[in-house]
């Protein structure tokens, strides 16, 4: 069977997107397909799968499908690198808006549904913004790598996140294993972030995670980050920072009314058809 | 600008494939492209790229250009990941011949114009076979990881290999750097295989790639193994064995001329067009 496929990325969190309007190509989407698709030398190679699904057409017995209640058109189904179905993807939304608008299907602004519930994003002539929702602000925790350890601060963006100030990114090693964390606070684990200053309202980071490793870019990630160093820095919302992913840069708002809105690009870079 | 693209691999060896049979479509062919094509998130992702351009089309100026007295009516102008100019590549000559095949431009059997001669291939029905000529026999020589050193054999595939059998292919650790070697033997640096037997005629190895590091498939480092493990048995040419790479699995004839034959699958996954 052959068909459609896009390959895009958002600061280098890389996706296959299968267009697939009224889901009849792919039906429930098997994960096998799913992990063919992204392996990187066999496959076309990604970060996860975004298929362009509308709401209305994703069956009710297929795996992690959307509420009812959900008000935007398009459905991100969005899967793991690994076949398993993810809620939600920073920057996913952004290429999935992307290719909307690039084929005609919204305009600058659009509501997206994904697993996490309506997504809102808006277009600015170079980058897309998306609301990620308020921040949870959990307290303090601690961060560790190699024997050295950081105080860190727990926020949740719907995942959870560990925020460490460093003094210099390299200070996190290679990141090749998981950091150490507090499974009392994180007993699903945790994603962790190390965060330098560069300027003001303006910091870099490096980012683990959770089951995946070191990575290019984390939406969620970043917006946490943006959060924790307003904090650090006494500024209340509205704010916004820049924030450099090793994958490109990002800036987050912390609205008046406390939400997280991540701005960044989204490339599609390939279009094509596969049988795999 | 837009153009077209096949993604392939040869035993997990991927490559971009750009059909540009008068080469008015990529001209001399831009290193930056082909950096952009081979970025694994902001890409296409790939360890190299073949683009398919008739010999005669291939102008005197452009780099690395064939020699006028190769027979092979299509070029096989590779390209590595970085950019720079590649002579050969066992895996991507099975590629390239797959590509013209199945757009109709040769039948079972085809002569590959590449920077290193003029290679002949033949299609079985499931696998392609390219003839990479003489082994040369060079002596024994030493490499070492972590402290640890083996015996190798010194072959020349038209690159340098040097080939050590172990008793576990763990004994040669995660390989991210660079295994240690006679510079005296290899001022150049040298590919590195270690290999274990399997069975009767059957090997499996690991490699380490000069300028690149552990990779799933080499052809060439396949070849070298299977001449090595024929010389360990005391098989006299002409001989099959099996070679196990991490990327699939390959085979290795030593022809009555003495010369090597590598046989194994070419996979085309994906094709489609891109502006990078």
């Amino acid at each position: 069977m052959t068909y459609s496929f896009l390959k895009g990325h958002g600061t280098q969190n890389d996706f296959v997107l299968l267009p697939d309007p009224d889901g009849s190509v792919h039906g429930p989407l098997a994960e096998a397909r799913v992990r063919a698709l992204c392996e990187r030398r066999a496959g076309i190679g990604a970060d996860g799968v975004l298929r362009v699904i509308r709401t209305s057409a994703y069956a009710a017995d297929w795996p992690g499908g959307p509420a009812s209640r959900l008000g935007g058109e398009w459905f991100m189904d969005y899967r793991n690198a690994d076949g398993s179905i993810a809620e939600m993807c920073g920057n996913g939304t952004r290429v999935f808006a992307a290719y909307l608008r690039s084929h005609g299907l919204c305009g600058d602004g659009v509501t997206i549904a994904t697993r996490a519930g309506d997504k809102i994003l808006r277009y600015d002539g170079a980058d897309w913004t998306v609301d990620l929702g308020p921040a949870e602000l959990l307290g303090d925790t601690e961060v560790g790598v190699d024997g050295h350890s950081w105080k860190a601060r727990h926020i949740s963006m719907g995942n959870p996140h560990a925020v460490a100030f460093v003094d210099a990114l390299a200070d996190a090693g290679p990141l090749l294993d998981q950091p150490e964390f507090d499974r009392g606070v994180y007993p699903q684990g945790v994603n962790v972030e190390f965060v330098v200053p560069i300027a003001a309202e303006h910091v870099a980071m490096r980012v683990h995670e959770r089951g995946v490793g070191e990575t290019r870019s984390c939406g969620t990630g970043a917006g946490a980050v943006g959060v924790a160093a307003m904090l650090r820095d006494g500024v209340a919302a509205p704010a916004t920072y820049t924030v450099d992913v090793p994958g490109g840069r990002l800036r987050v708002t912390w609205s008046a009314e406390q939400h997280v809105l991540l701005s960044g690009p989204a490339e599609l870079v390939a279009a094509g058809e596969t049988d795999l």
